[in-house]
């Protein structure tokens, strides 16, 4: 089986915060990295999420959003440092490869943003996603 | 009203589970599937949803992922079966319509994503949703 | 037609640039920001979005997020400042609704988030939303 979502980070879950019908679960990625993922509270109890199980992050590539720099003050959880390595830009979009610790991230932006963001193979950039967009699978 | 939102598939709400901040909803859609949204407590309250309220799932193009078939041990709550009907190309993005029982789905991945999956007219695939990615109408 | 999606904000279309999937359109709010959704190039079609059209930009709480003050160098294309009226908390999220120039906006975000920004009534914040995740209805 093959899937779209091009972000599939592996990583242990380190954390769940039950709520009546969302759950924030929190994952330390294999690359170092913390990420917080707000999914249903349904979905924690399917798929038997603890402290300790194996599961892969998955980030829909339109859900990827870029910084030239870590952002401080900002509701968004997950802030993932890496290196530009390829944008391929078509008439309203852009696509974004960044290197990340443990992997690669695929951001798609609109064309304006990486323009003027000035991205180019090289940049160093933090890559954003906010929680909700966070999705698990068991590794 | 017209919306830009491609994906309007109509169907009854099957149950509702309230939180403080987060509801969410169950909706029986009229092709046989069960959709689950995750909305505002505010926005049940607002649109009266109740078990039996006839509602439109809207799902924006962008939050649609595929998958070349089902998808185990994955937060993402729905996964509705279809069969590829057309791809549509561009520099950065591919737009994907897929017909699943009881209507058509428009999915916009990576063109990346689209070529590496191999998708096109008479592809199966599954198409994912989060569910806090799914809005819900008033039919 | 009521919908589930909270933040409804009027506006006219100031451009359209196209792509062959994907279209990025700015909107002027009727509160004087300028908006940009990136939606596919179809639905601009569909609804007939040239410059001067009235829309109304639609946008889910899920999709919303809140920074302490103005983000520089980032990909997010709207960035909407306000004032916090009202914080309600649950167990795993919070919702946040935000005093902007002509209209209300609802986030919502992590309880984590919340609390680590010390969001509370008369708190000044700047809403983020990714344009990917900006849909358009006509007015």
């Amino acid at each position: 089986m093959s899937l779209s979502i091009r972000n599939q980070l592996p990583g242990t879950v380190s954390s769940v915060t039950p709520g009546e019908v969302m759950a924030t679960v929190k994952v330390r990625l294999d690359g170092g990295q913390e990420i917080t993922a707000a999914v249903t509270q349904e979905a924690v109890q399917d798929l038997g999420l603890t402290t300790g199980s194996s599961v892969r992050a998955l980030v829909k590539s339109t859900e990827v959003s870029l910084a030239t720099g870590p952002v401080d003050g900002v509701s968004i959880r997950n802030q993932l440092p890496g290196t530009v390595t390829d944008v391929t830009t078509g008439g309203a979009m852009a696509r974004v490869k960044v290197e990340v610790a443990g992997g690669e991230l695929t951001s798609a932006i609109t064309k304006d943003a990486a323009l003027e963001l000035g991205l180019a193979a090289g940049s160093q950039v933090v890559a954003l996603v906010k929680s909700t967009e966070v999705s698990l699978s068991n590794a």
